[in-house]
C-alpha cells in the first residue's frame, strides 16, 4: 500500500476482473445461499430472475479476493523496486452495500476502488483514514454492487 | 415468513448457531480471503490478532445460510399446518455492516434478528418494509458482527 501522503481523493484503480460461471455460482451457494435462484437453473427460470444468478454475497467476497490480490501484487511490485510499504489495517466494517442489478451466469464483473476521503487520524498521528468506494460493474456497463468502507493506512514516517 | 400485519417492531428471534473449525475458516478464506491471518496458524500467530481468526465475510456468510434455513423451516411448518405463507423480497443491501470482534477458532456464534422498524409501501399497496437488525454473539456474549436490512413482505391478502 502507499502511504497515506501518496494517496489523493478521486484515486480510482480497477481492482481485477471475474467472470462467475454457473458451477462456481452453485457451489458457493449450496454452502452459504442455498436459495432455489442460486442454486437451480429450473427453479431459476421460474423465478422473478429469469435464470440462474450468483448469490450478492457471492459478488461480495469476490471482490475480497480481488482485493487481497491486488495489494499483494502491489506490496511485491513495491518490494521489488527497494520501496517501503506502507501497511494496512483490517476493515471494520462497511457502510450502504447495495446490490444493483443481478449478476448472471457468465457475466464478468470489473471490480474497482475509488477514494473518497482522506483524513489523518486525530487519536493516532501515525495513521490515516481512507474512505473507499467500492464497485462492480458488468460487461454491460452496469453497477451490480457498491459499498463504501474505511481503513486505517500508515502515514510517511517522519524523518527525524 | 407472517405477514406484514402479524409482524411488530422489537421482535427478535435467534436465527441459528454456528461453530468455526479451523478447518472451515482455512478452506473460505484460501478461497475468498487469503490474508495470512485467515490461512495459516503461524502467520495468525504472529499477527496482531495473535491466532486464526475467520474471515468477516465468513461470519457474514454464515448468517445467510442461517438465514435462509431458519425460513425454509418456518414455511414447512406454517404449510404443515395448513396455513398461508407470505413472500419475503430479495434484500437490495445493506448498511452499517460491522465487525467488533475477530471470531476464532472453535468460537460459537449465535445469530438474531430483530425487527426494528415497519412501514407500509407507499408504491406498493400489497407490501409492507421491515427493517431488520442482525446480530452475531460469540459465546462471551460478545458482539462480532451486525449489520442493518431492509426488506419487502407481503401484506395480508384483503378479503373482498
Amino acid at each position: 500500500m502507499k502511504y497515506f501522503e501518496d494517496i489523493t481523493v478521486g484515486e480510482r484503480a480497477v481492482v481485477g476482473r471475474h467472470t462467475f460461471r454457473a458451477d462456481e455460482i452453485k457451489a458457493f451457494a449450496t454452502r452459504f445461499d442455498p436459495q432455489p435462484f442460486h442454486v437451480d437453473e429450473t427453479a431459476a427460470a421460474g423465478s422473478h430472475f429469469g435464470a440462474l444468478v450468483a448469490s450478492g454475497w457471492h459478488t461480495a467476497v469476490i471482490w475480497m479476493r480481488m482485493t487481497v490480490e491486488q495489494r499483494r501484487r502491489s506490496t511485491e511490485a513495491a518490494r521489488a523496486r527497494g520501496e517501503p510499504v506502507a501497511a494496512i489495517g483490517p476493515a471494520l466494517g462497511l457502510r450502504e452495500l447495495r446490490w444493483f442489478k443481478p449478476v448472471y451466469v457468465d457475466d464478468t464483473v470489473e471490480y474497482a476502488s475509488e477514494i473518497i476521503e482522506t483524513r489523518a487520524s486525530e487519536s493516532r498521528p501515525n495513521l490515516g483514514l481512507l474512505t473507499i468506494l467500492s464497485t462492480g460493474t458488468n460487461q454491460h456497463g452496469e453497477p451490480v454492487i457498491s459499498f463504501i468502507s474505511t481503513t486505517f493506512v500508515e502515514r510517511r514516517p517522519v524523518k527525524e
